[in-house]
C-alpha cells in the first residue's frame, strides 16, 4: 500500500526543485536499484511488487500492487521496483586525471550515456555547468544503467572553473587539429558542448587545445556527430595510447 | 486544410504495415525535409504552416494551421512541417568497403543515430536483420537528422547473408582481440548486436574475426557500452588508419 502522502512526493521527484528540497530521487528497475543498493548511495525506502530484495530490511521496505507501484512510476512501463534514495552531499572536485567537462547538455539520455561511458573509460570526474541536465532526473538516471554509482558528477559555474584550472583544456572544433594525429595527455579537461549549439564562446576561450574528429563521408554535408558518440570517440582516443 | 482521409492515411503511416502497404513515409522539421528533398527521395506531399520550401511547387504542398499540423504529427510539439514521401525500393546490395551489419537493433533512437555514424564514417550499406527497427519509424526518420539520404539501408534474412559473403566479418565479444592493437582492413562487414542480448548465437557463428573494446574502469563491474556508443568506437578504430 501507497500513501498518498508518498505518492505526492514520489511524484513530486520528477521534478528538479522537489529534488532538491527534499534532497532525494528515486530509480527504476532491478539493475539500477541493485548498483545503487550496493554503492554508497543511502536508500530512504524501496517499493517492490515482490520479494526481488532480500538483502533489505522490512523497516526500508513496502510490496505493493502493481497498480500501485504505476501511480508512482515515471516510466510508461513501470518496472517491479522503485527506490527513492537520498542526494549525498556533493564531494569535492580534484584537479587530477581525465576529467569530463559538459557545457549545457540538455538531454537526459545523453548525460546518462556520457555517464556510462565515463565508467567505461576510468573517467572518475564529471564537470557539469549549472544549466546541464539534473543529475538525478529520473531519466538520466535510467540511462545510466547504474554507473551513476561510480562516476562523480559535480555541478558548478563552468566558466569560472575553466578559467582558474592548471589542466590543459581540451575541445573539439571544426578548425581543431586531428584528433587521430595528436599525442593525447592522461590528465587534461575534455569539453563537450551543448547538442544545438556546441562549446559556448565563453567556454571556448578557455579551451587551450583544439581538436577535431575527421569526417569520412561526403565533405559536402554539414552534418555533425550526436554529443554522445563524439564523447566515445575521444575518450577512446584518449585511452587507447595510455 | 487537411481532410479526414489525409490525417487517416499519415496517422496511418506511424505504423510500419500501413508504411509498406502504402509504400509510404513522413519526416518532420526543416532540416530533415529539407535533406531529403535535396536528395534522391521522391515527395508525395508536404504541409508547412508558413512558405518554408519555395521551391516546391504549389500543387505538392498545402500550407495549414497549426491545430491541422498537430493531428498529423507524431511528435509531442509539432515542427512546422511535415513531408510525406515514397518508400524508394531497396538498392542491390554491393560487397565492397565497409559494410555495417545490425543483428535486431530495436530502439529508433539507435538506429538513427548509427545511421548518422554511417554518414560521418563514409560507411555506404548498412545491413539490418529483418527483426531490426524499421528504418521508416518516425522515431528513426528523425534521429537520422537527414542522413536517412546518403546511406544505403537493405533488410535482409541477416544470417543467410553473412553465411555467404566473401567479405572477412568482424563482431565485437568479450574474449574478442584488443580492437586498438590489431590492423583494420578498409573492406569487410562489422557486426552489431542487440542492444539487450548483444550478437546472436546465429550471427556469431559467421564472425571470422573476433575484436573487444577495452574497458578502463572498474574491471569488476559487468556494465556494457550502448550500442551506439561501440559502434562510434569501432568506425572510429576502422577509419582512423585507413
Amino acid at each position: 500500500m501507497v500513501s498518498k502522502n508518498q505518492i505526492k512526493l514520489i511524484t513530486g521527484l520528477q521534478q528538479k526543485k522537489y529534488r532538491h528540497a527534499n534532497e532525494m530521487f528515486f530509480a527504476e528497475g532491478v539493475k539500477v536499484i541493485g548498483e545503487l543498493l550496493a554503492s554508497d548511495f543511502e536508500l530512504d525506502h524501496l517499493y517492490e511488487t515482490e520479494n526481488l530484495f532480500p538483502e533489505v530490511p522490512g523497516s526500508k521496505k513496502t510490496t505493493i500492487s502493481e497498480s500501485d507501484l504505476k501511480k508512482i512510476s515515471a516510466l510508461s512501463t513501470a518496472n517491479n521496483c522503485l527506490a527513492v534514495f537520498k542526494i549525498p552531499t556533493q564531494k569535492k572536485l580534484v584537479e587530477k586525471g581525465l576529467i569530463l567537462a559538459l557545457d549545457d547538455i540538455r538531454d537526459p539520455g545523453n548525460l546518462g550515456t556520457i555517464l556510462r561511458l565515463c565508467d567505461w573509460f576510468g573517467i572518475e570526474q564529471l564537470v557539469c555547468s549549472h544549466e546541464t541536465v539534473d543529475l538525478y532526473n529520473p531519466k538520466v538516471v535510467q540511462a545510466t544503467m547504474g554507473s551513476i554509482s561510480r562516476v562523480g558528477v559535480h555541478y558548478t559555474d563552468l566558466e569560472n572553473f575553466m578559467k582558474h584550472t592548471k589542466l590543459p583544456v581540451f575541445g573539439t572544433f571544426m578548425d581543431g587539429k586531428n584528433i587521430y594525429k595528436e599525442k593525447l595527455p592522461d590528465a587534461g579537461i575534455i569539453v563537450m558542448g551543448n547538442e544545438a549549439n556546441g562549446i559556448s564562446e565563453k567556454i571556448e576561450k578557455t579551451a587551450t587545445e583544439r581538436l577535431s574528429i575527421p569526417r569520412f563521408g561526403n565533405l559536402k554535408q554539414t552534418e555533425s556527430l550526436n554529443v554522445a558518440t563524439a564523447t566515445a570517440i575521444i575518450l577512446s582516443e584518449f585511452r587507447r595510447d595510455s
